[in-house]
């Protein structure tokens, strides 16, 4: 019998970062975390655990990282401080749950999660979303300590995609939004279509950059319309929504992405974009610049 | 000189009314109401304002007539009190601008244009968007006497679409959400490609239903896939929509739609839609029941 294909892929964000503006220190020490979360991902598919599963945890860790702009790395809002969206979905069901402008929670991406799993909506923000955090005593923001290194520049919001043994495949993605933000905006990363989705036989997908026009553009949703009406392959698929659909109306940023097959891609039109996978021939990728 | 087409269509919300269910006294006032709304918005694009303002304006009536679940007609969430969410697109430039969970200003779709208008954002939840409302000095949304009859039972979701002289498609759409659902629970009305979808030379769209189902099919995006993609005509696209994406997961509700060519839909999968339009040529369609 065939081996089922396993694959996985992460970011921390697409921005400006160049050899020349991140200390070679410091982008060592961020590939070799980006490398520790993707191998144990791979690993946790690869001993059956669902897509949906691994990309939780890897978004958890992500969060946890402290050098990204998600969880206890969040950028400040114009007020200083910290308001967190989030979503996850499962392309088996397209099933999802997703939070907006949550300020009191560790782990939004936990919180979507509950919020599928425990409600009988998708989508809940602000005060409601932290009511729940609270009532299902999740852990709290404060007192954190970032893993990497506190008071850094944060840099983009994270993600992760999965496909696991069982044919599924998986999305989920988290962020702290842009700085000095207007106290609760909201950006792509929680709403389904825009900043992440997933439909098993289709595509996996988890975005970054300036959410506005990702939102604007539904640009994951696009890509998997392409993949199911145009029948592109997904290469094809994201160039050319990256080309007609965002950078048309000037937006930059990037994506990831896993196929059915456990092809694993990275597309971004910024200088950087932290990142990370493992394809279904095992073949591990770490990167930070183009 | 051929005359450039119009059209407009508006819904007031899909539901379980029927013959039997709504007075028929009930039913001929709430006709009569929305004839006047896309008679008068059939009257502005006319003399030529923008699809954009004209979708505004239909949605706003909608929101005071106080039968529909929106504005001052709106559910209570489960602690009792309202919370709303709107958003508008703008078809010539994809820009758009959402509110959610919004609980202190008469007119969402307002607010949701104004976020377009005045903010570097697309969308804002919560205490921010009702700060907003507070700084631009919109009308609250207490001691508003609804338009109709207050005190009676609401229905649905309220949206606008419609093609000005110009060629531009826009559409809007606003709601209270579902009657006792969980604090700062957002439905797809906000969810650009979900709830509400605009593209010049595409399709403009509003939805309405129950909400979740919509946020996890990217329903109006989806749509505008179609059409653009798989080369499927409106009324293809919009009933293979609905019947593989939302009613494969047990999805209800129903939209409306106008064509770049002036073209007006309704489309419903529950036993009636509070609906109105008047297309190209002219035809005013004004119905509930199936």
């Amino acid at each position: 019998m065939m081996a089922q294909p396993i694959a996985v892929a992460i970011h921390g964000g697409a921005g400006n970062m160049t050899p020349e503006n991140l200390p070679s220190e410091k982008a060592k020490q961020i590939e070799a975390y980006l490398r520790d979360v993707v191998e144990e991902a791979h690993r946790l598919l690869s001993e059956g655990r669902l897509a949906l599963e691994v990309v939780e945890i890897a978004v958890r860790r992500l969060e946890d990282a402290g050098w990204f702009d998600a969880g206890i790395g969040s950028y400040l809002n114009e007020r200083g401080f910290i308001e967190m969206d989030a979503s996850i979905m499962d392309g088996k069901t397209r099933r999802t749950g997703a939070v907006a402008a949550v300020r009191g929670v560790r782990n939004p991406i936990t919180l979507a999660r509950l919020v599928m799993e425990r409600t009988s909506h998708v989508f809940i923000v602000g005060e409601g979303a932290d009511s729940l955090a609270r009532i299902w005593a999740l852990p709290p923001l404060r007192n954190e300590v970032p893993t990497i290194s506190p008071g850094v520049v944060t840099q983009g919001t994270v993600g992760a995609v999965a496909l696991d043994k069982y044919g599924n495949l998986a999305a989920a993605t988290s962020t702290g939004g842009i700085a000095g933000k207007k106290v609760s905006r909201v950006g792509d990363s929680p709403i389904i279509g825009a900043g992440t989705y997933a439909e098993n036989g289709v595509i996996a997908l988890s975005a970054t950059g300036y959410g506005e026009y990702f939102i604007r553009s539904v640009l994951t949703y696009d890509i998997a319309a392409r993949i199911r009406y145009a029948k592109m392959t997904p290469a094809a698929a994201i160039q050319s929504a990256f080309k007609e659909r965002l950078e048309s109306i000037g937006g930059t940023g990037g994506v990831i992405a896993v196929s059915p097959q456990g092809e694993v891609f990275f597309h971004f039109n910024t200088s950087g974009m932290y990142r990370a996978g493992k394809d279904s021939a095992g073949r591990l990728t770490v990167g930070i610049y183009k």
